[in-house]
């Protein structure tokens, strides 16, 4: 497989595998879940279960294409609807989560639920996100901007676990990762910068699998080759990172919000770490980027 | 004056000032300050004194308008060099300094020092830069990207009181400065949250005088009015935006260097803190990058 260094290669890729991927979606009643779930239905991808109150959802039936490929759950209640979201899930019925007008903080409630929710004793929860940028030659992996403040080494060991699955998703079968840092300096003062060290150990004995991981870097190391090279900096990343692992949560988060904005760049994101991807955009993420987080779960729930 | 909104402006501004800065640049024989230099004198903004090997900077006399505003003091070794130039700021011969090929730690020794150095007992040392964003519509001030690491509440107050008098610089008569964090939401966990909440308080008792302070709030909802409508938050901050306060230096960083790669923006920056502005732009600034620290050093020098 070619590796896919676009969103419009990825939902390309999905629509030639000819299979649709059992989306279950949570209160889909604003305009960007519409926009969304409608395109994967059109472009053949996905086909869904939309759990809510189905006073709200009749314009899902307009069209015979919609409907054959959409069917609504009433269930006016939205913690109910949380519920029964995960009940389809944990039962087979669907092979991912998507989140729709409901406050996250309930729908995690319903996902983390130690007896019927779909996290695993032991699993990390963390969110994986892939921007397009214009200026930069390949989809961009970056992880974690929404969920976990200050990862403990064997939080990030996870992150990048997740990563590299999503990476081979992608083709890319030999993911460069690089561990973000304001320098390349290792420094007590930044104890993430130890745990770097540790985890380039591991990848350096071969933990990882083929994987290219480096760190200390910052974002201009990681990926352009120039400044490597005129800070004298020899990585292995070369200025051709996959994959950014930031420090903490605020870093990830800047990250996330200046280069969507400031750079015009397009983001898709997905919750890792439950049974099933879930699918979990912000209320301010556009039509575009519910879009392509429905499609980058799709592809990544293959091994699920 | 009118408000200062791109590079171009602020250096056509200084022009017109018809009153050349002294600068006092060590080491500077290395392509990048030696553009921004000759830059300066042409512009008619600044003269200079270079303190380094005189061997290495023969190429500073090629033109006599260089040669008219340029001396050149022969001290070979670079740490002498830096303890002779905050020698020469200290006994009035200069207004700014400015690094060249030596490094940033040897260069903070001198500064540093608490008898022969430039730092005030009792003053906190931080990095001011301000960013040329072709898809933003003015200047954007950020602070602390390279030297603070996590803040305390009054170091962030100090941090705010610098942005603050160089916007006034800028001509900003009103600045609009936002405290970023990942959401809008004030939490324990994240304790500069908390500091947030003190910083408005004093601003809405006029401490900080005629400046509008809102946070916590997100990259987006600070420079993007649409994000905030859509979250419906009403921040007087209105996506319009003069000034970052970035919570830790893992975030300023990440927001510098990667706005600075994929928007393709601009960037200035000086140390604040010192008896006089800082020029310490990293090797992997370009030419131009140094030339605006230069400007926006002269512009800040002002009332020191």
């Amino acid at each position: 497989m070619k590796p896919i260094t676009t969103f419009n290669q990825l939902t390309e890729h999905l629509t030639t595998l000819c299979k649709r991927k059992r989306v279950v979606a949570v209160c889909p009643n604003d305009a960007h879940s519409e926009y969304a779930i409608k395109r994967a239905v059109e472009e053949g991808f996905a086909s869904f279960l939309l759990v809510g109150d189905a006073r709200l959802l009749h314009s899902y039936t307009e069209l015979s294409i919609y409907s054959d490929n959409i069917e609504i759950i009433d269930i006016p209640d939205s913690d109910e609807a949380a519920r029964e979201a995960v009940r389809l899930v944990r039962s087979g019925k669907a092979d991912i989560l998507m989140k729709g007008l409901i406050n996250t903080d309930n729908l995690l409630r319903a996902i983390l639920d130690k007896e019927h929710g779909l996290l695993p004793a032991g699993k990390v929860l963390t969110h994986l996100a892939v921007m397009q940028i214009p200026t930069y030659h390949k989809l961009l992996f970056f992880s974690d901007a929404a969920v976990i403040p200050r990862p403990t080494l064997q939080q990030r060991i996870e992150m990048i676990w997740y990563a590299i699955r999503t990476c081979h998703h992608f083709g890319i079968e030999q993911p460069r990762i690089s561990l973000i840092h304001c320098t390349e300096k290792v420094s007590s003062k930044f104890p993430h910068s130890l745990d770097y060290v540790n985890i380039v150990e591991l990848a350096e004995a071969g933990e990882f699998g083929n994987v290219i991981i480096d760190g200390p870097l910052d974002v201009l190391t990681s990926c352009e080759r120039e400044s490597g090279n005129i800070k004298g900096i020899a990585s292995p990343i070369n200025g051709d990172a996959d994959v950014l692992i930031f420090p903490n949560i605020e870093s990830g988060n800047t990250f996330y919000k200046s280069v969507s904005l400031f750079a015009q760049a397009e983001m898709a994101g997905v919750l890792q770490g439950p049974i099933c991807p879930v699918v979990l955009t912000s209320r301010s993420d556009s039509g575009l980027s519910k879009y392509y987080s429905l499609a980058m779960a799709c592809l990544s729930s293959n091994d699920i």
